[in-house]
C-alpha cells in the first residue's frame, strides 16, 4: 500500500502514511498561468493499493478536478485499487431539490468520482448520511467529533455542555457529550429557501456559568454558529467554543463567531487553516483498515 | 430543439439560439459564499434535443463542473440528447506525457464529459486534432479562422500576409490566406520542456511595408504571439494584427503583444472579453446541423 498526498492535503497525507507505516508517492503539482492544474506522480504505483488523500474544500472545483486527475493517473500507471480519502466532500449539501430544475450537484460529483477510477471512498462527518447510499462503490463517513471532544477535554473542558446548532446535528452533540459528560441539547434552526437567511429559535439552556461546546459538521460563513454562540452567551454560558470537523471559515466567519462571544474556534485538518488544530490522521488510519 | 446558455457563455448561447431559431431555457446560476456553483434550469427540456453552450475558459475547473452539472441535470429532467458546445476546451493542451507520471489531463476531462451525460460535442480550433479521436461520443472541431479573416478583410486587410507563430499551426495561416490572398508562412518555435521557455527561430519574411496577420488557435500569456509580432515588425511589417480563436489573454498578455508592436488583438467570443470582436455563433449554428 502507498499514499498519495494530494495538493489540497499535503500535510494530512504525510501523517496518514506515517500512521499506516507505508511509503508516500509525492505529487508534483503546479498551476499553469491560465489556471489549469498540472499533476505528476513522482513514483511507482504499479500493482499497489493506492490511498489518495485530497480534501475538496475551497476552491472546491479545482480540488475536485485534481482528485480526478490523480485517481485516473494512478490507474493509468497500474494501481490495483484506488481509495480516495476526501475528508471534506464538496457539494454534499446540495443533496436535495427544493425547486424544479435544480441540479442535484452531489449526485453529479459522485458519478464523476466513480468515473475517474476511484474504487472506494472515505470521508468525514458528511452533511447528510443518506448521500452515502448514492455511491455504487464502497464508501464510509467517520466522525471526527470524538477526537475534537478529546482534545477539548485535555484542555480543561471536561464537564462542558455539548450543543448542536441544529436538530439535524444532534448526534454530534451526543458524541461530544459521550466524551465531555456535561449533558447535551440541540437548537432548532430554520433557513429560508430563497434568501438563505438562517434563524435560530430562542431556547433556555441549562448553561448558566458553565462552559459550552457547540459542535457542528462544518463552519462555512459562520452565520449558524454565531447565532448558537450568541444564544449560549445569552443563557449565561462562561466560555464558549465553536467546534467543527470542517472549518471552511469563508469570508468574515472567524470575526462573526468571535464577535458573537466565542472564546475559541476549533477545527480539524480536514480543511487546513489556522483553526485546524486537531488532526484527523488517526481516524483515517483506523477507517482505512475496513475499506482496504 | 432548445438551447441552454451556460454561465460561461450567456451571450453566445443566446446568439446560437437565435441563429437556430429555437427557444432558450435560461439558467439560474450563482456561487455560494464558499465557492460552490448552484445551477437551475428554468424551463422544460423533456424529450428535447438540448444544446448546452458552455465554454471552459478560465476559471476552467469551475466552468467544467458547471458543464457537468448542466448536462446531468438536463438528462435528469428528460432531455433526449445533450449536445455540448464547448468553444474553448480546457486541458486540450495537456494531451501528451513528456515525463513519467504526468496526468494525461485531456483524457480525464473527456471521460468526465462523457460520464456527465453529454452525447455529442462541438468545439472550435482544438489545439491538437488527434484529441478528437479519444472521445467515444461524436465530436467535431471547427475553425473560426475563416470568420476572423473575413472580419479583417472587411476592415481593410485584404492582401495582408498570413503568418502562424508555429509550424503546427500552419493550417491556420493557410486558412487566413485563402480569404486574404497575400501569401502565408509559419515560424518555428521551440519550447523548453522543463522551463516552458519559448524561442522563435529568426526568419526573413516577405512583409516589408505590408500588413501581417498572425493567426493562432489561442493566446494565453501572449509570449508566443509577442515573439511573432516582434519578428514581423523586424522584417519591416506595416500593421500587425494578433488574431486568434481563443483570446484567453491571461496576466499581461495584452500589454506584451502591444509592446511587441501589434496594432490590434482580434479574438472571438469563444472566450468572452474586450478583444472578442468576432462572434462564432454562425459557425456553431452551421456545425450543429451535422451533429444533430
Amino acid at each position: 500500500m502507498i499514499v498519495i498526498p494530494g495538493p489540497s492535503s499535503p500535510g494530512l497525507g504525510e501523517k496518514v502514511a506515517e500512521g499506516l507505516g507505508v511509503e508516500v508517492v509525492p505529487v508534483e503539482h503546479r498551476l499553469f498561468p491560465d489556471g489549469e492544474s498540472y499533476i505528476r506522480l513522482k513514483g511507482s504505483v504499479r500493482g499497489e493499493e493506492v490511498v489518495i488523500v485530497q480534501t475538496t474544500s475551497p476552491p472546491q472545483d479545482r480540488h475536485l478536478i485534481q482528485l480526478f486527475l490523480l485517481a485516473r493517473t494512478a490507474k493509468d500507471y497500474g494501481a490495483e485499487k484506488v481509495v480516495a480519502v476526501v475528508p471534506y466532500l464538496a457539494y454534499a449539501r446540495q443533496d436535495k431539490r427544493f425547486l424544479e430544475g435544480e441540479a442535484l450537484s452531489i449526485d453529479v460529483v459522485i458519478r464523476l468520482i466513480e468515473a475517474s477510477g476511484v474504487d472506494a471512498l472515505l470521508t468525514l462527518d458528511i452533511h447528510s448520511p443518506d448521500v452515502l447510499e448514492r455511491f455504487t462503490i464502497p464508501v464510509k463517513s467517520l466522525s471526527a467529533i470524538p477526537l475534537i471532544a478529546e482534545h477539548l477535554k485535555a484542555k480543561g473542558f471536561e464537564g462542558a455542555f455539548s450543543l448542536s446548532p441544529d436538530k439535524g446535528a444532534i448526534e454530534l452533540a451526543k458524541m461530544g457529550d459521550a466524551v465531555l459528560g456535561g449533558g447535551y441539547d440541540a437548537l432548532e434552526k430554520a433557513r429560508d429557501r430563497h434568501t438563505g437567511e438562517v434563524r435560530t429559535r430562542e431556547k433556555r439552556l441549562p448553561v448558566e456559568g458553565r462552559d459550552v461546546i457547540i459542535f457542528d459538521d462544518m463552519i462555512s460563513t459562520g452565520g449558524t454558529m454565531a447565532l448558537a454562540v450568541g444564544l449560549a452567551k445569552k443563557c449565561g454560558a462562561r466560555r464558549v467554543v465553536a467546534a467543527c470537523t470542517h472549518p471552511l471559515l469563508v469570508g468574515r466567519a472567524v470575526e462573526r463567531i468571535l464577535e458573537a462571544g466565542a472564546d475559541e474556534i476549533v477545527g480539524t485538518d480536514s480543511v487546513p487553516g489556522p483553526h485546524s488544530v486537531v488532526s484527523v490522521a488517526p481516524l483515517i488510519v483506523e477507517g482505512l483498515s475496513d475499506l482496504l
